[in-house]
């Protein structure tokens, strides 16, 4: 029998393959007097202009395959190679100690990660992983090595690694690399998230046991259970070539769905559609039959740049998405920076409780010009599809109405200017915060739509934050009193005649979506790859007979309890 | 006509008299080489010996008017002159450079302060003021004089400084010392804390303009408005005294009130109790008539030492407090560390939003000894009066099962080992957390009483920080989505039979207790300084009137809106 480990099923699937194990360097430059100064140092800048032709070859190589946004941290390594506290700092180095390149790269290298470690700041922490990139590279020219690189794969394998760095994710070919398997990492590590994105079965997290599968043995990688095993049997190889058989048939069946309209067996109409966080995720959004987007994160655009993106960037991104939808509806969400998410050349307020802080529409409300260019460039790009705006982060009427009223302004001076804007533009709320959802009544009067975000509504909820895993035990969606907050919600809407979406994790999130279905929820908004196995559950699903089991299900008092009513009974359907 | 500073009116009261400025010094040494090393570290010694002394006599003093548990701070200071960071470092600086005692320490200290500010760690960044305190009193004597001290002011005085140090605090005499004015600070400021303790009328975060403020100008402080008027008329002098004649017998007129029970005219008793931090607070509690303690927290008996505190020595505390109360119900919360207080000792995890963290039962579940010995303790003391534990931040009923678990674990090993426990102690939650609010009938079932801490409540329903002033905006006690949450909590205590009770700042808000009468609540805890009018407000009210109000009051949609109808029906009826 085959040793077995476990590990978080980041991306699903099913592989059997040989093992491939990237390993980074462990090199570490011994200290080396030189007598040529200047010869050392025409050393280091030949391997930096090396280092740079690889990289341009890995930048371009990742904008074909994955598009440009994601090549982007490929220039940014490129812009390292010319940091004067880098590069000049090492060649002063080399002068002034008269060591070799090597060993004065590797110091300055270390010293420089070392600060950024030490930063209050995560984007800058996370800048100290590209700059150890960046310096092996260059090490490795200087030894006359290319770095380990998953771009040299050529035969079928699954890769296992401690964790994967950007650049190796990007020069995973998928021709060659049927999956990967890391040490490290949750599911929402980078790897994890590119996993996802490039749809390679991965599992991550798997523990220091990984560092022990060689390359050439024989791996399965189960990760839809989360499950490697090593060296498997016969009788454990052909268990899973059914296992996998039976995933890909089912994978096509649900291909059949792309152009299926979503009907429940009671012919209710449902509305399935895809959150997006980039133009490069479109693609993905159409082969999976999204009926809109009901989630547009807009913070990409004002992140990874240096000043705040133009009106007509903006607009052009809008166009854009709204062109590719092709008339289907997107909801775009006005920018939600703050909290977690920072921007370096906005000097956000440090602040001791960042979740409770200035985040989101809080943060726009107080810096108008910013907020106002957004609307601009939202409404020009209103007349090329069916624009839904909607903003994130409301609490109380106060700031709904102010924002309102900024985008009235904004639509009254365009007009003006005899710039065009859809008059079918419609206008609706996140509800994310308590308060939002216990005064939906109120809200539902000034708005076209509700959409529930659940990662924050159940946080504030729960007063846990979801990224601490001292209280990730609190993090309960279908508790009863979450599920009591997202009734008020879709009774509010329905009561005033005004659709109700969610674009939260849960709603992509099978044991919680019969229940959403049965309390009459509209929209239904996940990642692009849940949108087919919910349309095959919906059309076989009734609407009414869920509707009789929420009712059961509101009288109970766990989360616990809940979940197994609802396996019971999808169970007894199957 | 004077001139008129505005400010935080922090406790309430008014006074007239002449102004004393508190200076600090703001002398810094010069640098100056001394020939003679040893003499100069002698004079350092003296110097800081008779700093000891003047401490201790601070020290004696402040123990005296205020009890032991303010006289703490002296002791830490008195340590700090034994830190050898501080003076021995001082000494080294005077051997290894040859410089003045002055100067030396005053450049130790200052980087001292330096790092203790950059701290991630709020109380290392509050011990700066300390070290700056003290190195200031030490470098006073070198210089043969005596640290500007309040100690000193002989004649009747407002005093007005930039802020107040604990240790100016401690030396105010309330023979003399009528009241004070500050340019910084807040309502939950040090001085404000203290000037409530004292029961002197106070302002502070007047601004810059008290600056200006020279000693000897006569002074009316008006801390019911918040206003300072400097040099002021025959006419504004003889105005405000008769608005100070008017405040001091209504005073009297509420001392009346102490013995009274409190019922409403239409014969309805609600318990009006008090929130305590500490055993000094209870003398206040007494004097203004408390019918119990509706909140006693512990975090003092963890705070300020170096070590948890023992079972003996809670259950003396607890004991104490309940012999003090005869008989009267005395709740006591369990620890409710974590958030924003720390534990040096303890090691907490630092954590990203420590509002949405591992904090109060959640941390206590996560360290059971620690948990066990406070129950313990509580269980042991029962026997002395009338018991109410209450458990902090319940979210969902795993937690509150488990801390019952464990206090009926305790029980019984405490009874099989002879010891007695009252078996008349009532157990219950707090509701701050909206998950318990939104379920609580179920969690009525498990308990004996509510008590609705509005503060985090509010804070998790607007998903606002309470202490970020970005977002004050967002506190808003008598908002409909909050007033809802306890509706919803104050019926599920009526259905199920249990008493609801209030312990946040809401319960003791002249707007927001009308409300809270109409909806029923039962128990209202709040600082003792505002039980009288409270009482003198219930004499008069009428419960069901205020029922039929709130009915008219939930289908508003703004607090302004609420309050201007609470106003003007109490207006209409005064």
């Amino acid at each position: 029998m085959a040793k077995e480990l476990t590990g978080t099923a980041a991306s699903p699937g099913i592989a059997i393959a040989k093992a491939y194990r990237l390993k980074h360097s462990a090199y570490v430059p011994t200290k080396v007097t030189v007598s040529d100064k200047e010869k050392e140092k025409l050393r280091l800048t030949k391997a930096v202009e090396e280092a740079r032709t690889e990289l341009e070859g890995i930048r371009e190589l990742t904008e074909r395959r994955l598009g440009a946004q994601k090549a982007e941290i490929f220039e940014a390594h490129m812009l390292l190679l010319e940091d004067p506290d880098l590069i000049d700092a090492t060649r002063e180095k080399i002068a002034d100690e008269g060591i070799n390149a090597e060993y004065a790269l590797h110091e300055v290298a270390q010293s420089f990660i070392e600060i950024l470690k030490g930063m209050d700041n995560e984007m800058l922490r996370e800048r100290a992983v590209d700059v150890g990139d960046v310096a092996g590279r260059v090490i490795a020219r200087l030894r006359g090595e290319t770095l380990a690189t998953a771009a040299a794969i050529s035969e079928e394998s699954i890769v296992i690694a401690e964790d994967l760095t950007p650049s190796d994710t990007a020069q995973l070919n998928p021709d060659y690399v049927l999956g990967f398997v890391t040490e490290i990492g949750s599911r929402t590590s980078h790897s994890a998230i590119m996993a996802r994105s490039l749809e390679l079965p991965a599992i991550v997290g798997a523990g220091s046991g990984a560092a022990e599968i060689e390359s050439g043995v024989t791996v399965i990688l189960d990760a839809l259970d989360g499950r490697v095993l090593i060296d498997p049997s016969e009788e454990e190889l052909s268990r899973y070539r059914l296992k996998k058989e039976a995933y890909e048939t089912r994978r096509k069946e649900l291909r059949k769905l792309v152009d299926r309209p979503t009907v429940t067996k009671d012919g209710h109409h449902v509305e399935l559609a895809a959150n997006i966080g980039s133009v490069e995720d479109l693609q993905k959004v159409l082969e999976n039959g999204a009926e809109g987007i009901g989630l547009f994160r807009t913070e990409f655009l004002y992140m990874g740049r240096s000043s705040l993106p133009t009106e007509e960037e903006q607009f052009q991104i809008y166009k854009h998405v709204l062109e590719k939808m092709a008339g289907k509806p997107v909801v775009i969400r006005t920018l939600d920076i703050g909290g977690d998410k920072e921007l370096p050349y906005m000097k956000l307020p440090s602040e001791s409780n960042p979740f409770l802080g200035l985040r989101a529409v809080r943060l726009c409300l107080s810096r108008p010009d910013l907020f106002r260019t957004q609307l601009r460039a939202l409404l020009r790009a209103s007349v090329y599809g069916q624009l839904r705006i909607m903003f994130p982060m409301i609490a109380v009427m106060e700031e709904l109405k102010a924002a309102k009223r900024l985008l009235q302004e904004e639509k009254e001076k365009l007009l003006s200017e005899g710039v065009q804007v859809s008059d079918r533009i419609e206008v609706g709320m996140m509800i994310e915060v308590p308060a939002a959802a216990l005064a939906a009544d109120l809200f539902a009067k000034e708005v076209d739509f509700f959409s529930i975000g659940t990662n924050d509504l159940i946080q504030y909820t729960m007063a846990a934050d979801r990224m601490n895993e001292n209280v990730s035990y609190l993090y309960q969606p279908i508790h009863p009193s979450i599920l009591r907050l997202i009734r008020t919600v879709i009774q509010a809407g329905e009561q005033a005649g005004k659709w109700v979406g969610m674009c939260g994790e849960m709603a992509g999130d099978p044991k919680a979506i019969p229940i959403l279905l049965g309390m009459g929820l509209y929209e239904f908004s996940m990642s692009a790859s849940s949108i087919l196995p919910a349309r095959q559950f919906m059309l076989q699903a009734s609407r009414s007979e869920w509707a009789a089991s929420v009712a059961e299900i509101m009288a109970m008092d766990s989360q616990e309890q809940i979940e197994q009513y609802v396996n019971t009974k999808l169970r007894s359907e199957a």
